[in-house]
């Protein structure tokens, strides 16, 4: 049982949300999932991205946050990763930035509507946020119950994550995920841009509206589930 | 028959939006027609930018849509494009992204006022928005549909796109075009410049006005048309 | 009498206006002046930046606008330039611009308030904006009527253009000046900079006010004038 | 007695706030001191930062503020820096810089709130703003007053300079400070990144309201103090 291949993955996926703009200073942090072996791999703390090679990458068992490899610190948000792997069953990595737009948006506490279609490409609907945490919730525990949090506000309004693969930690940043490292990445991305253009849309008019249900499920169809046909596979 | 130069022309006219800043991951397509031969030549669907060759370029009959060499899927906007260029004969080459600042304008739903002389070198009058669709074009041939509701909007307010050579496709994006993919770019580059600029002075002044028709017209002129003065030919 | 170092040095002037991020496409020019020889040097018109030669420089007579040297057809915004050099005769170099903030305060119709102490380092008070052109001025010398509504501006209002290097023309953009090449470019980096940060500063509050006399004073002549103490030359 | 690794750590330290965008033209100085000789080193005014040797940087008593080594004239901001040590005895370097978000809100007179965890993580509480300098306080010992201001400002508020570690000079821009080069670095880095957060935050919601005093203890603690745990020093 190996870890070397998930941890090269790991360590090259936490270099590029680098690449793409999304991190200042070491405000981010990238893990990945091998289901079968039960575990996640993620950045360690504080560690400039410039220096990080796969063998500082810190392999945990996903059940029980253990340490199975790796000398150094996991990022002090592992226990917020944990809780995610552990409640949505579908999603193989996730990346949390503290990327510049959506963080504007967490701060102001507010939710990012769908206004366009490169929105509804990835996300079926907006992108939630969460409640504050209480201070309880803040004092003990606080990095897993900021995956708590995030799980809470999911579960209550019956959003499916896997249609929507992100969320707005209020007052913090964002948290994304996919099924892969690759579409984790994809979706990161996708975030800061959409938060971005949201900005710039109710900048230029406040009542802008969202979407129709039928474009947003016409977008999301072409990219997402049996039907998509975006891209070179499968063939229209 | 050869349809080798074209394709390298389209192939390398991707990559340009791409070093314009225009793109953000997949998201953005250019076309170019061969107008003596019926044909237009266009991106594959989601193939990353780095990676594309000139073999990779789909082309397509103009007037059947019938892929005519190639061997990767084209675009998923090739319908809309297609439209455009049935539509609009005097056009030779079309751009599409998902440009921040005009995508902003688009989400907005609201047209691009021209509010100073760089606009008006390139656009003469306002740059439209669409109508959103509706439902069922939406369900049913959606990316046709999408070229219709550009052609309606030019039709139905007599804007023609020889002058205007842009609109905004509501929620959506902007589809830029010119008489040949240097100018169709050079538009594209315009269009979010002028998106840009157009945002930044509504911020300021909220009641800032429309430039005359004079000076819109001495502007445009000065680009375009027999008695341009601007570069080097013809030589003032 | 040569100008091959007036061209040379102008022909690295306006590279160096592209690598400052100033100019979009062809959009921008900057002029020399050789006061003793009565001549000013200039970009051509829609000449591509990284293909500009110094052999490519037009030469013009301030006095006639007759063109001395060159082949090419000079920037079309030559009667500016020339108009600047005849009414200001402290100035030794002028650059125009279409950069993004400062065209946005010009296509508000609003000039830029001096709301901080690097605005008043390089301009002592706001920077103007023009009135609009008149119709007939638009349709007869429009260029060189540009030049004369500068003038206007400053001469009517008693504004030293010595002491505000620079001025936004309504709907249009910035036309800045200096001494020098080296110090006009400095101008119009620094007019650019403070667009952006007056932008940032009313976007946050409406309510923000300008800097009293006395800092402005205090500044300005921090840079400026015969107890100049910024830099190493005087040495404190 | 040598000052010569001072002097190539703040070489290098002001070269970074360059790299790190936090510097337009030459508006932006660092310096270090080195508490055991009673020394702070700091760059020479007005000189191009790919220019700059270690043997330009400037070395003064921080008591007297007499240059001990050196022959360039130390940046003009430097008595500013010298109450800096002077009043604040935890501190071992400062930064300034024209950074455009923080110049921004300090232009619009305003405080930087703690809109979010990114803050808290560097800044226990809102970035403070200076009062407005009397014009007497401008007129006479201007750099020093600016020092002054900055002193009054924490001391009536009871601010730990330790624990917010910058500040916003009204009208002028940011200082910064740390207890050793790199921290100052990161807390500039930071602070720019806070002030442009906050903007859009505000933008969005201009009811944004700072996190609670439990959320911003917590965060502060994390990366600061006895008990901090990210990174990897203590290990958790």
């Amino acid at each position: 049982m190996s870890f070397q291949a998930l941890k090269e993955s790991v360590c090259h996926a936490n270099q590029q949300i680098v690449h793409a703009g999304l991190v200042t200073l070491t405000w981010g942090n990238v893990s990945g999932a091998d289901r079968d072996q039960g575990v996640m791999a993620i950045k360690p703390s504080g560690v400039p991205y410039d220096r990080l090679q796969p063998e500082d990458i810190v392999v945990l068992s996903i059940k029980s946050g253990e340490v199975l490899e790796g000398s150094l610190s996991p990022s002090s948000d592992t226990p917020t990763h944990l809780v995610l792997y552990r409640v949505f069953p579908g999603i193989g990595a996730v990346v949390h930035t503290h990327s510049k737009y959506a963080t504007g948006w967490a701060q102001a506490g507010l939710e990012i509507p769908c206004l366009g279609t490169t929105h509804a490409d990835h996300f079926r609907g907006s992108v939630p946020v969460t409640r504050p945490l209480r201070n309880d919730e803040v004092e003990n525990d606080y990095e897993k119950n900021t995956g708590m949090v995030i799980f809470e506000r999911f579960r209550d309004s019956e959003i499916n994550p896997n249609e929507i693969p992100a969320v707005l930690v209020n007052a913090h940043g964002p948290f994304v995920w996919g099924k892969s490292l690759d579409s984790a990445i994809e979706n990161a991305i996708t975030l800061e841009y959409v938060a971005e253009c949201a900005l710039l849309s109710t900048a230029l008019n406040p009542n802008a509206i969202p979407i129709s249900k039928v474009l947003l499920k016409k977008h999301f169809g072409r990219k997402n589930g049996k039907d998509a046909y975006y891209g070179q596979n499968p063939k229209p």
